[in-house]
């Protein structure tokens, strides 16, 4: 039951009012793998310039995750450096640069092909669409875009809409894509275009699940320190498909557990800088935390007429 | 059981991106007593100037709630407009006249102040202590406040706070009373000068309930068209006192379900202008949307174990 990841991995410098980490492992697939990893074997594909240090890499490899789909190529890798403001809820990106990831072709390896478990982390959507040409038969995928595809490659993303399981998207990207700036009308509106799911992260607000089927709801875990928010929504969905390839359930309850354990890594993710939280947790801190979400949002039909009872 | 509910009578005008309604009924006693009547009798002590429509506040008492405690005064009624935006999330006040308002001494009718349950709506933090002398022996007291007191009357307030069981505000409230933009953080603080509970009202996010045995969130119900946010507040507040009046438990368990009631009652507040909507419906409209929130909110920690049997 492969679990397939492509996306960026990337070099994050990030500064916050908190603390700074440079060069550090960042990038959409190294948040998935690190989080969903920690519930399911991982494979990733993606691309490094010469200079990545592979020793960490490498531990990545040592979590569970198979490296055999990521490139080294002549280059220098894709860097980021981000700054954010008081309450976290915003950053400014100080730089980008592509390097190797400007020429990145995602080729899936033989081994990976037949991976159930899909999730196209946010590259070009032309890209991602050539992602799905080559795995063979996948029973969902998932897939994250952004606002720079929105406006630029817009055809292609509905096209790719038609072609994909779960939107799993912020609400500014799902207001753009929609033009709806209404959450569930515009999830709605994506429904009709193909997708069974629509996800929608709302960073401290939560996040939701819209299906066809009904709305699930999901707070943001209440932390006392959140640290650097960067890659919170790739560990998202690293525990969201994490959690589906490891029990192979796709029944609308399993699908709203998915979005505890994404949840769940979510919160975990943003209480360090860069994936350095993964190293320290384990399977059992994580079903901890999915077990603190329901003592946070369960509530008891009857619990006045226990009062009156007791 | 008594339910006892002191704060403003208004005469709202409201302009929104959908509608407008002019001098229509208003005010934190109001909201509260139209919410909160639907599921225990609402004893109401408010001001009114001699041009109140007497004959909708009439109304008031065919749904359950005793206005012997409203006084008419020679004088204006208290009059606020005020306009929204198109995300209904910020407003412009457009105009505030107080009239008999400014001169409001609550007088606590006799046949009151046996009352159990007690909530102070958002007035002068002097007036409301006025109240809590005049009542014998609360079992839960709750109130509300403003930006304007915890800029004005600081001192006050916390001296009402060790006098208190539920403070009931917005986060922005929370935030500026203590000083802390972290929500918990903040709440605990509250919690540490005497409340038992902090309710935090986050509008479109829901809200949060912080207690010292821990924390339960409620979202937000989804509703696909929220046609005007004036009073969904104060009508939160209704639902929260009235289901545990009308249960009499102050159970840990019975004040989460308070908050979903809350919550029911504020998104019915914001379906229509004014208490429009909660002449519509029924105790049983309410406990079908409380159970609607189960839906929203609830998951299965063995939903993969039943997808792999199934």
């Amino acid at each position: 039951m492969g679990l397939l990841v492509v996306g960026s991995i990337a070099l994050d410098s990030v500064e916050t009012p908190f603390g700074r980490a440079d060069d550090a492992l960042g990038g959409s697939a190294v948040f998935f793998g690190a989080a969903g990893a920690l519930l399911h074997p991982v494979q990733m594909v993606g691309v490094v310039g010469r200079d990545y240090p592979m020793a960490k890499l490498q531990r990545l490899a040592e979590r569970g995750i198979d490296l055999r789909g990521v490139t080294v190529c002549d280059g220098e890798s894709f860097r980021w450096a981000g700054r954010y403001g008081f309450d976290l809820s915003t950053r400014d990106t100080l730089e980008t640069r592509l390097g190797v990831f400007a020429n990145f072709r995602p080729a899936i390896p033989e081994e990976f092909r037949d991976a159930r478990y899909v999730f196209l982390g946010n590259i070009d959507p032309e890209l991602q669409l050539e992602v799905l040409e080559q795995v063979h038969q996948p029973a969902l995928v998932a897939f994250d875009t952004m606002n720079y595809w929105i406006q630029g490659k817009r055809t292609v993303l509905l096209r790719l809409l038609e072609r994909i399981d779960v939107l799993m998207v912020n609400d500014s990207e799902l207001r753009e894509l929609s033009g709806d700036w209404h959450i569930h009308r515009a999830a709605r509106w994506v429904l009709a275009r193909g997708p069974k799911y629509v996800v929608v992260k709302k960073g401290e607000h939560g996040a939701v699940l819209v299906a066809s089927s009904g709305v699930f709801y999901v707070p943001a875990f209440p932390l006392d320190d959140i640290f650097d928010p960067t890659g919170a929504g790739d560990a998202f969905a690293g525990g969201f498909m994490g959690h589906i390839a490891r029990t192979g359930g796709l029944s609308p309850a399993n699908l709203r557990l998915a979005m505890v354990y994404g949840s769940a890594m979510g919160s975990f993710a943003v209480e360090r800088f860069s994936i350095q939280r993964f190293d320290e947790i384990t399977p059992a801190d994580v079903a901890e935390r999915v077990r603190a979400y329901r003592d946070l949002v369960h509530f008891d039909l009857d619990a006045d007429a226990r009062d009156a009872r007791g």
